[in-house]
Formats: C-alpha cells, sequence, structure tokens
C-alpha cells in the first residue's frame, strides 16, 4: 500500500485540465473573449454587495429566482413554455454532470457518447463508478443514426451523453438524431444534450429545447461560461422534466449555489442583450476563420461553436509548438493529426493566422485522402 | 421501471436540509448571527468587482493566493508550519468531504464515524458508494478510545470522520483520542476531524493541527461558513500532507472554485480580527447560554461550538412545535428526546429563554436517571 491510500483506478492519474501558460494569445479553452461591460461589471460588484450583507446566512437552497431567470432566458433561446420547476444549475456544467451521472448512472449502470467527445466525460463516469461505452462519430463528425440507434439497443446505457455542438469538432447534431437517440433509451435512461456552446450555432441550426415537450427523457445542459462570458463564475445549468430536477435533488450537496454565484448570474442574466450581442460578433469571425483555414487547403470542421477543429498534420505537436513559440496558445486535442483553436477577438486571430502561416512553412500537412479513397 | 430512472437506492428519499421557514428568530442551523460590518461587505463587493472585470476567463484552477491566505490564517489558528501546499478548499466543507470520499473512499472501502455525528456525512458515503460504519460515543459523548481503537482495528475503515466539536452535540475531542485514531487507522486509510465550529472551542481545548506534523494521514477540515460567518459564501477547506491535497486534485471539478468565491473568501480574510472578535462575543454568549439551560434543570452537553445540545424531553417534537409556534425556529437533532439550539445575538436568546419557559410549563422533561442506574 502506498501513502496516501488513494484509490487504485486513480494512483498515477495526472489531474485534467489545459496547461495554463502566460501567453499573450489565449486561444485553448474556448473562452469569450470579451469581459463584461463597465455597466454589467459593475452590476455584479453591486449584486456580489448586496448579498455580501447577508452572508452570514445560509444561500437559498433552492435558488429560486436564479432558476426563474434561467428559465426567462432559455424561453428566448430555443425553448418555449420551460418553467422554473425544470430549471436546474450547479458550480458549472461539470457539476451538473457529476449530479445526472450521480442521479442516473454510478455502480451497475453505463454512461455512452461517441467519439471524438468531450473530454472530461469519461472522467465523470469514472468518478461516479459508471461504466463507460464510446461509439463512434463518422468521418465528418456526424452520427450514422442506425449505427447509434443498434449500439444504444445492444448496450443499454442509462446516459447517453451527446455534446450538441461536439467538443472538440463543433459539429451540432439534428433533430432527428435527438429524438432518434431519446426513442432508443425509453425510459429506462435519460439523453443528456449539452448544448455548452449552442448560442454560438449557425442560423437555422436547432436547439434540443425544441424537443423537450415531446420527450420526458431529455435533458438539455447550457452554461454561462461562453455566451455570457462568465467561465470565472461557475454556473451551468440544465432544463428537462420536473421529475428530473427533482431527482437531482437528492444527490445534490445542500447549499451548493453560494448566495454570490447566484446573484452574480441573475446580474448578468440582466444583461443578456450586451453580452449575446458579442455572440454575433464572434459568430461572424469563426465564420471567417473556417473560411480563411480552409483557403489555406486545411480541412476544417463544420462548426457551430466559438471554436474551429482544423488539420490535418503530420506532427501537430510540432505546430502547437511553433504557435506557442510566437506567442498563440491553441489546444492539442481531437483526433491524431487536428488542433483546435478558440474564436478571439479580430487582433487575436490576425495572430493566429500570421502565427500559423509562418509555422506551416515548415511543418507540413498530412497527405489528404483522394476522393473515394476512404 | 418508474420515471425518472433514478437510482434504486435513491428512490423515495428526501433531499437533505432543515426546513427553511420565515421565523423572526432562526437558530436552526448554527449561522453566525452577525453579518459581516459595513467595512468588510464593501471590501467583498470591491474584490467581486474586481474578478467581475475578467469573468470571461477562467478562475486560477490552484487557487493559490487564497490557498496561500488560509494557509496563513491556520497558522494563527492553532496551527504552525502549515504552507499553501497542505492546504485544500472547495464549495463548503460538503464538497471537501465529498471530494476526499471520492478519492479515498468508494466502492469496496468504509467510512466509520462515532454516533452520534453529523447526520450529512452518511449521505456523503451513499453518495460515493462508500460502506458506512458507525461507532458509538459513550452517554457524554466523548469517545472510549479503546472501543474505537479496536472497531477501527475489526473494520479496517479507509476513511474516519471524527467531528470535533461534533455536531450535534458541541463535544470536543482531547488529542490522544486523534493520535490514538489516526495509528489505529495507519496509511491503509486517513483520519479527517472536522473542525467546522473549532473557532468557539472553549480556552484550553486543543486543535487537531497541532497533530499534523505528526500524524500523516490526519486531514483537519474547516470552513468560513462559522467562525467567519460566511455561510453564504461556501468556502470550506483543509489542512493535510501536501500528497493528500495532490490526490483531492485527481477528482475535483476542473475550475471549481469560482473567481468570485476566490476572491470573497481572499477579502473575508483580510477582515479576519474584526469577523473573529464576534466569536469571542458569541463564545460568551455561547457559555452563558449554557449555564442558564443548567439552571432550567435540563442536561446539557459540554460544547465547544456555537449550538447547545439540551434536554431531554418526553416530547421534543411538541418543545421544538412550541417554540416555533413562538417565533422561535430550533432544530429537532440529535438522540431521542434532545434539541438543539444555535446561539444568536443576546436579544435572540433572550427570545429562545423566553419561549422556553413557557413552553416548558406544559412540556415536561424526561425523569433523569438516578446516579448510578445507567
Amino acid at each position: 500500500m502506498t501513502f496516501p491510500p488513494i484509490r487504485e483506478e486513480l494512483q498515477g492519474i495526472e489531474p485534467y485540465g489545459a496547461p495554463q501558460l502566460d501567453v499573450p494569445v489565449q486561444l485553448n479553452v474556448n473562452e469569450n473573449p470579451y469581459g463584461p461591460s463597465p455597466a454589467t461589471a459593475a452590476d455584479i460588484a453591486a449584486a456580489a454587495g448586496a448579498a455580501a450583507t447577508t452572508l452570514n446566512r445560509y444561500p437559498d437552497r433552492e435558488f429560486t429566482a436564479l432558476r426563474e431567470g434561467l428559465a426567462a432566458y432559455l424561453n428566448t433561446s430555443g425553448g418555449s413554455g420551460i418553467t422554473p420547476d425544470m430549471v436546474w444549475a450547479a458550480n458549472g456544467s461539470n457539476e451538473v454532470m457529476l449530479q445526472l451521472l450521480q442521479a442516473f448512472g454510478g455502480p451497475g449502470r453505463a454512461a455512452l457518447s461517441f467519439a471524438p467527445t468531450y473530454a472530461m466525460y469519461p472522467e465523470y463516469a469514472r468518478d461516479t463508478h459508471t461504466e463507460w461505452l464510446v461509439g463512434k462519430r463518422e468521418d465528418d463528425f456526424g452520427l450514422d443514426l442506425d449505427r447509434a440507434r443498434a449500439l444504444v439497443e445492444e448496450r443499454r446505457p442509462s446516459v447517453v451523453l451527446l455534446p450538441s455542438p461536439n467538443n472538440p469538432t463543433g459539429t451540432a447534431l439534428p433533430t432527428e438524431a435527438v429524438s432518434t437517440l431519446c426513442e432508443a433509451v425509453g425510459e429506462g435512461g435519460i439523453v443528456v444534450v449539452d448544448e455548452a456552446y449552442t448560442e454560438f450555432r449557425r442560423t437555422g441550426t436547432p436547439s434540443a429545447l425544441e424537443m423537450l415537450p415531446t420527450h420526458r427523457n431529455l435533458v438539455v445542459t447550457r452554461t454561462m461560461s461562453k455566451a455570457f462570458a462568465l467561465a470565472g463564475a461557475r454556473l451551468g445549468y440544465l432544463a428537462a422534466d420536473p421529475a428530473i430536477c427533482d431527482a437531482i435533488r437528492v444527490v445534490r450537496l445542500p447549499y451548493h449555489l453560494s448566495s454570490v454565484t447566484q446573484a452574480t448570474a441573475l446580474a448578468a442574466l440582466r444583461h443578456a442583450p450586451e453580452l449575446l450581442g458579442r455572440v454575433a460578433d464572434l459568430r461572424v469571425e469563426r465564420d471567417s476563420c473556417v473560411a480563411w483555414l480552409r483557403e489555406q487547403g486545411l480541412q476544417v470542421a463544420e462548426s457551430d461553436a466559438n471554436f474551429a477543429l482544423f488539420g490535418t498534420f503530420a506532427d501537430r505537436r510540432a505546430v502547437w509548438q511553433g504557435l506557442l513559440d510566437r506567442g498563440v496558445l491553441i489546444r492539442e486535442t481531437g483526433p491524431e493529426g487536428w488542433l483546435r483553436v478558440s474564436i478571439g477577438t479580430p487582433d487575436e486571430m490576425m495572430a493566429f493566422k500570421d502565427a500559423l502561416i509562418d509555422v506551416m512553412k515548415t511543418e507540413p500537412m498530412r497527405p489528404q485522402p483522394t476522393e473515394g479513397s476512404t
């Protein structure tokens, strides 16, 4: 027995997290490059100050006002008829996911996703002792619905995790994919559509919120980290059948959302128009970045998110390091040969493009398969 | 299969939490009755406002400044030589406990405490699939060390949870109890001394921090909820061997502590002298309350906390209800016949005493055992 007596399956594991490097251009963790305006920051400060006067008391365990605010927002963001009892929130989407797996996964149960998928999911499964199953996305990073349904029917997962837009590929799922999997899973499980990036989706791309009225085993998760530029405040949430929210309440730690967190999130919701205006700018910048990368001869995954997955390179680590040497930090993630860049300000994207052009002088792309060769 | 498909062992379980009732005198959840001063509240607001300007960025995953602040404070509060790498923090002591059980408990392992003990512990064990073992405290709510050691040696728990001062009894453990159990557990487990209430301990009562240098399997947890009057901000923490902190890092959710939480806690630490001055007042009020309850002929557990456990009543529910009817909310907890009252302001304690005198006119105490009859 080694000391400390950590569980066997955790021994030697490195904690999850992108490298925290001090670099001028940070395009590695899909942050929103725009901080809150002075007016928003002042409102957040005032809200926190008001909360501070009663910090000796525990927070509202049911975060009633915040649930009302989130429900109202969702009804302007792809949803309709969403009521506060259909909303749940926690300290970041990752705590929401942990709670979902505590309530609906766990020993003797399995969670399924389709790779490439969000790298934290297997950690949530491991930390809740949920069996982790992983199917495959197609070459375009979409789902073959017949194969996906067959896998669900064979393995009977109690939780299916579908990021849409997907991380790290940016791929959004069609409505049909969500309904097919909700039906395949049935009432013995839940389907979690992780819409962390959904506010960045292109015109015409649906939100799974539309399907809540017809699939009561559907859970749609969101976050304020990206569109609301609130990564530092840690506020993830979900919309689902009220019975699903009630089930989570059994496993949540009491008072998990601090008074200050509740006040901060409510203040940001009051400034939604300003914050979402920046999202519109970032969508334009994203489309422009995707087009530019393709002009360089690169493959780029279709993106409905605030990042782009591009490649492929013979030595992606060398490209990543070459960019870092030029002051631009992106993320080495996704299938072999691909890299992910977050969408920043126009200046940041200019720095990224200049650095990439320079790096590509010495770092070759992989030979692309010719038509029909795959 | 019922919908939603929540885990079998969670079906029909009521979420943990004291009733949230709107009553003039709230003495039920051991809150500090004194809010921060205007100067402290203003500093918290300013700190949150400063954090707000960069909320689009993720927080410092390692909360470096906060760990430094907490280490410095612990070295003034019973500890010495505590360095930042010996400190860990999370959203409330309950998240700290969950993380400890995720890393050191889990399937195939057991956690042990001694009843009466904190009511949340079995929930943490359930939520991490850790077997829950419970020994017994003696009639004075202390531990018989021979029996406690024998139980540890028989059952080999990987986590021993020792609240000191204990909740709901207020009982602090002697140094010898901690060292005996650390030795009995050995390096195959950890001993967690939960010092949520330790700043309220009476003069001469030790903190387990003193024993960190000699027991590397010892974890001492603290909270800012009580002494720092910061229940609404959710900041629990611990001091332990750096290797134990590193182990927790594997199971923590990345970015679990928001920028605003870190800033709020740091601001409160800067005002420690003011906040701890109130603790001195509350200790005096506690001792006075204990003495007064005894004058009424009641039994009162020795208390080193900011509450008192008293009784015993033939019908404690009727006493609790009688107090509530008179605008005073206390807690129905602890062994049969006992009730727990948090220490409030002098006015609140006066209201409690008046109400209790009134209620006791019709609600009898239980007959006390005569000397030697137990």
